[in-house]
């Protein structure tokens, strides 16, 4: 199938396109009359099958060479696909079991095939919901820290890592993406953004903010240029698939090198924005008071297991050239390197803070919104959640480097949402 | 010559090599026997000639696939001509006059045919010589201001950006000589070190020192991930040709995208050295007085134009992706870009404090040291110069960012200067 030119999939035609791929027919059978295949992609870019025989089931993802939310207007390579798969295989190794295991990949094509996780659902919905999932920030926390720290130079070799550095920096379009409806539209009237006018007042006020704008481009800045470790790239609850007791990752096509706070605040603020929308998802006022108590619980554990696991890496798997043993412990001061350690999660504490920030703002303000809020119709009901946390945004942009720690942070989080600063 | 495998050239045959060359014969004509061909490579890794004819001159600089100064045991690729070639021609675009116009390159030769510059002499030598050079500080505070802003995303097309950092990104080797040399070895006992034994103490001293150390690999850290901008990655007074009125920069072959404050830190790290070597190079007691406050002032002169170039680029040439006009100008708000770059100044200082500490550090604990001091036959008197150094070092390093302008800085130089630290 590589040898022919690149033609988006269908429903009709999968199974004889895919039906001799021997990775494939090995968990599916070759009997494609009895595969049962569906078109399921509600993502903004890409064309997902789900692929079930009597013998077993998996995904089907094709990449267009569109966007698919907007259309062929907005042209996209097909080469996200080719980062989406080295992000996987990378992120097998670095973490194994969390993300979907690759079966194929057809360059040309634009496919993955990787295996199907079910009966699990987006964890965003699960949220909006009010369903918990066991286990998942220690899962989260883990991710985060094995695949920043296993995918830097505190652990890689460094032509490797290079290398690495290297092919992920030809993934021009997908950063571009990132780069202006993350860090740059949401700060002025741009084309693309829309946001509701029941806070129209509030983006004004966030438009006209000096210290959030500049504060917003430094982060920009370090987005850009501090190429310390592979990231996820879109690491938001929409990435996070969850059971009742499995927690599991997927969609790393928007993979870079980038800073290690960059994930893991995309994801906090993803929570937050769960927490501020739950009263209007609560079945009866106060119906999901213990549930918003559950997520801040999440949010905290996920940071205190990322440190646990980021600190028993450093301790175990320091072997890159950074913060060398040779300088440390081999000298007996194994003491350096916990206060190096200390100090590097202080660094990674504070842009974890404003990565956040952006994500808040940027899903309230920019093109791509999140349906935590979306789904809500009442603009005034909605208005409330979002203006929550735009505030709880502005705070943690300018605010970041004073905020010692998660509690703290929840302490904000919580009064903003008692309404304290309306 | 470019089909045939790689040889290194030698006086007895560059002309018979390079004399079908148009690019060359253009300058010296086609009479070779007329040629005069000299190896005048006094660095630690090449061959240089310079050829003269009566019509004109060069210099022909290839790499050999060793380090010179040590031998073929320590092999390094012959790419480095690559990056050189590539540094040398991104620089001559950002500043234009102050690099070696390149006549030809041959990257299986890994040769470069460039402009000789002449009477130009080495900076450092002219130093230690005592030798002003009119203009200097404007020439290498251009320089920097112009390369660092233009080779960023503050400036180019950030495809284009990217395409070139994955290109550096491809020089694992003369990366590696930095990471070790500079960043690592200094701070332990490596096997290529090696010191003044009259400075002994002191060495200890430092490699006990952990908030050093500490330091030491967060600077690391930033070299090997903040890739910001091109950096000329050598950015010593050897780096540095000159006259009394004319000021030249050569040699970038360890060119990499790293932080900006690096080149300027390293350069400026190289004024101190030779402000603290004087006294041992004074034809008599005092004698170069008034030559160290010229090397300060020019000092306080390179920073000072660095920030008035930097910032006259950033109100003039910011066409990048960074600190938009957009979000600040064409909002009406021209001060928010103002305050921006009052921040990332401020950062930049407080690297290049750090890296200089770093430079100081390894010129005088690791494998390559400065001429400055080596020329200083007396151990005894070099120590003095030395230990100045170190204990510069030190503060720069750790105390960084409390260090709030060059003047401040200068009165700590001249107070151990004056042993008032010893």
């Amino acid at each position: 199938m590589s040898d022919i030119a690149y033609e988006p999939l269908s429903v009709e035609n999968l199974g004889a396109r895919l039906g001799t791929i021997t990775a494939i027919t090995d968990l599916l059978g070759t009997d494609t009359q009895s595969w049962d295949i569906k078109e399921v992609g509600d993502g903004n870019l890409n064309l997902v099958f789900v692929v079930k025989s009597p013998a077993g089931s998996l995904i089907v993802k094709q990449a267009l060479p569109y966007v698919r939310l907007v259309g062929d207007s907005w042209p996209l390579p097909l080469k996200r696909a080719f980062f989406e798969y080295h992000a996987l295989i990378r992120q097998a190794k670095r973490d194994p079991g969390t993300v979907p295991e690759v079966y194929h990949f057809d360059e040309q094509q634009a496919l993955i095939v990787m295996e199907y996780f079910t009966p699990h659902k987006i964890l965003r919905y699960r949220l909006m919901a009010g369903e918990k999932t066991e286990g998942m920030a220690k899962v989260l926390g883990n991710f985060c820290a094995r695949t920043l720290f296993r995918g830097s130079d505190l652990s890689m070799k460094t032509a490797e890592k290079k290398a690495d550095a290297a092919l992920f920096l030809q993934s021009v379009e997908l950063c571009d993406i990132t780069e202006t409806l993350v860090f740059s539209d949401p700060y002025f009237k741009a084309e693309r953004n829309h946001h509701n006018p029941e806070i129209d007042s509030l983006v004004q006020t966030l438009r006209r903010d000096v210290d959030l704008k500049v504060e917003a481009h430094h982060l920009k800045s370090k987005f850009c240029s501090n190429g310390e470790t592979m990231l996820h790239g879109d690491f938001h609850t929409g990435s996070v698939m969850a059971t009742d007791t499995e927690t599991k990752i997927i969609d790393p096509e928007f993979a870079l090198y980038g800073p290690m706070g960059f994930d893991i605040g995309m994801l906090l603020a993803n929570f937050w924005m769960s927490y501020y929308s739950q009263p209007a998802h609560a079945e009866k006022p106060g119906a999901r008071d213990a549930f918003q108590e559950w997520i801040l619980q999440q949010v905290e554990e996920i940071w205190s297991v990322f440190c646990t696991e980021f600190a028993h890496l450093w301790r175990t798997e320091r072997t890159g050239i950074l913060y060398e043993h040779t300088l440390y412990e081999d000298q007996g001061q194994a003491l350096a390197s916990e206060q190096a350690l200390a100090q590097r999660l202080t660094d990674i504490w504070q842009d974890t803070l404003g990565f956040a920030g952006i994500e808040l703002i940027r899903r309230t303000l920019s093109l791509a919104h999140n349906a935590d809020n979306e789904a809500i119709g009442d603009e005034k009901l909605r208005a409330v959640g979002e203006t929550h946390g735009l505030l709880l945004a502005r705070e943690l942009v300018v605010g970041r480097r004073g905020m010692p720690s998660i509690s703290q942070v929840h302490d904000l989080v919580r009064q903003i949402g008692a309404g304290a600063a309306l």
